[in-house]
């Protein structure tokens, strides 16, 4: 069983995971894999998955077979074990819990050969609701008390096969960046009555100069500060605290706003590997006036490293205006 | 002018480094760079980086010319710009200041052949006096609030330059890893009235199971939750907070207990790529009985990427107690 530990000074949980443990002699074989080959994300090697606990697929087309045009399955190498209870536990100092949580992967389409960016927008529309649909499932589990949903595009940002998929992870602890995010959010709530990401997209789109791209209910734009360069947000114009109660306008344009996104960054920086996560409210948290949902894309141009994770300092060289215009003039 | 931004929600700064600014362009062309060919560290090219801030040398020898063991060099693209006041200013709801900031070199010896784990120990405590003298030296200066030294080894860990270097950043604010850090060691010590390192200290030595070496001052350690496979802390075994307030002989045995750890590495790992980062108390907080300075010494094995950074989640594959016996029983 793998182990969610805490780290006793910060309080940062981390999850070991003892069933697939590495050894030193591991590390040293990991090398660039060879390209095609065996996909078991394509057509006809659905038994190669384990069984899939979401399809999206046409009228009289058996589950674990063809005729699907999104999957969701268990991941085959869980980070974590679905089954089993918390257990929470101490060690002297230290504080431990079982690595129980549900750990899946969306199978975005059939075809081997597109990236997300390469769908229609309706494509990329019932990505987004295979988002919201195991969201909403996996809330029901009691244990968990976040549902993190976040893509890794290309080798260099930590894919490990090419089929374009995402990744959902859910957890009986709330990750520490996004419980920062709701702190400060809270902070700030308090003092001012105003959610600050409101305030956020009130200050962007009249200044114009980190916008990216905007449509009715979103827009897109690059972070006052941020970490790396070409990190871009897309955020709901209104106030919303959960990505999985939007209305099927707001995942239309979600849909769109992404695929524009994603698509000048493609041009701009030669379909660069990113990372994308989607920051939502907690589990059991919904509808909370102080936070707002988005998605942060990271592509991946710099090679930081552990000195950005020991020190949490980060130096990013291209201003936001800067990176924000280049994105803004491009057209798709 | 670079600057500092905050962002606003959750409080971290970031350096936007304005000098240097990269547009898309520039990333497309960023791949392996030769090795061998010209260095600036090598002995006979003194004249090719800025002025040297300190150098250890012969008798007889001028600044600036052959004849040293350790230089110590301001960076020649810093991040931050030494001259300036700081001038913090807001910009609507957000906030910057000037980046200000010392960002200098220490070249470790002369020979381009060695890394720091293949210098004796005594060249290893002559770098540590070297960032000491350095630490010492920037303190004198008020705009500053911590002062950082790091060390990138190997390309994959962010090296741009092959001859083996260590780097020091003075900054205006606090890291928010190492601010997170005091903030919980204080929350702990209000607590127990205790140092949660000195605690984490003596757990270990009893436990045995994540100690990968001792000698009479430092313990080197796997730390109970890291982050990243064979991470390895190295404490002083008696209270300290700040490294630069070290005695004679304990910087002799760091010396050893790093050359040590970094040889045990080197010998598991195939010489990995690595970062270390020392964790020392800001400059204005000197002596405190909560906080206690360490290395946290990062080898570079998993392809982690935004992710991690947006999330704050980290998926560690090995146990530490594996990764410490391993590294334990490992002869240098």
């Amino acid at each position: 069983m793998p182990e969610l530990r805490k780290d006793p000074i910060i309080g940062r949980w981390v999850i070991i995971a003892t069933e697939r443990a590495k050894r030193p002699s591991d590390f040293k074989i990991i090398q660039e894999k060879p390209k095609g080959g065996f996909c078991p994300f394509c057509v006809g090697n659905e038994d190669k998955t384990p069984h899939e606990v979401l399809a999206y697929r046409g009228d009289g087309s058996c589950a674990n077979r063809p005729g699907w045009s999104l999957r969701v399955v268990p991941n085959k190498f869980p980070a974590l074990m679905i089954e089993g209870g918390i257990q929470r536990e101490g060690d002297g100092i230290y504080d431990k819990m079982n690595g129980v949580g549900a750990h899946e992967v969306i199978i975005e389409s059939p075809d081997h050969s597109k990236t997300l960016a390469d769908l229609t927008d309706q494509q990329i529309e019932s990505v987004i609701w295979a988002y919201r649909d195991r969201i909403i499932d996996l809330t029901k589990d009691s244990r968990f008390r976040y549902i993190i949903i976040f893509k890794n595009q290309g080798e260099a940002a930590g894919a490990s096969l090419e089929h374009s998929h995402s990744q959902l992870i859910a957890l009986p602890i709330v990750p520490r960046y996004v419980s920062e995010e709701i702190a400060g959010a809270l902070e700030y709530y308090n003092f001012k009555e105003r959610c600050i990401f409101c305030d956020i997209v009130r200050q962007e789109r009249t200044d114009g100069i980190r916008v990216v791209y905007e449509n009715d209910f979103f827009v897109s734009l690059a972070p006052f500060a941020p970490k790396f360069p070409f990190e871009t947000w897309i955020l709901p114009k209104n106030h919303q605290s959960s990505f999985e109660n939007g209305q099927m306008l707001e995942y239309q344009n979600l849909a769109k706003a992404l695929r524009i996104t994603l698509m000048k960054m493609n041009i701009a920086l030669d379909r660069p590997p990113y990372n994308f996560i989607i920051h939502t409210s907690p589990v059991r948290e919904k509808n909370i006036p102080h936070y707002h949902w988005h998605i942060e894309i990271m592509p991946t141009l710099t090679k930081v490293a552990g000195f950005e994770w020991g020190s949490g300092f980060y130096i990013n060289p291209t201003p936001p205006e800067e990176a924000a215009e280049f994105l803004r003039k491009i057209e798709v």
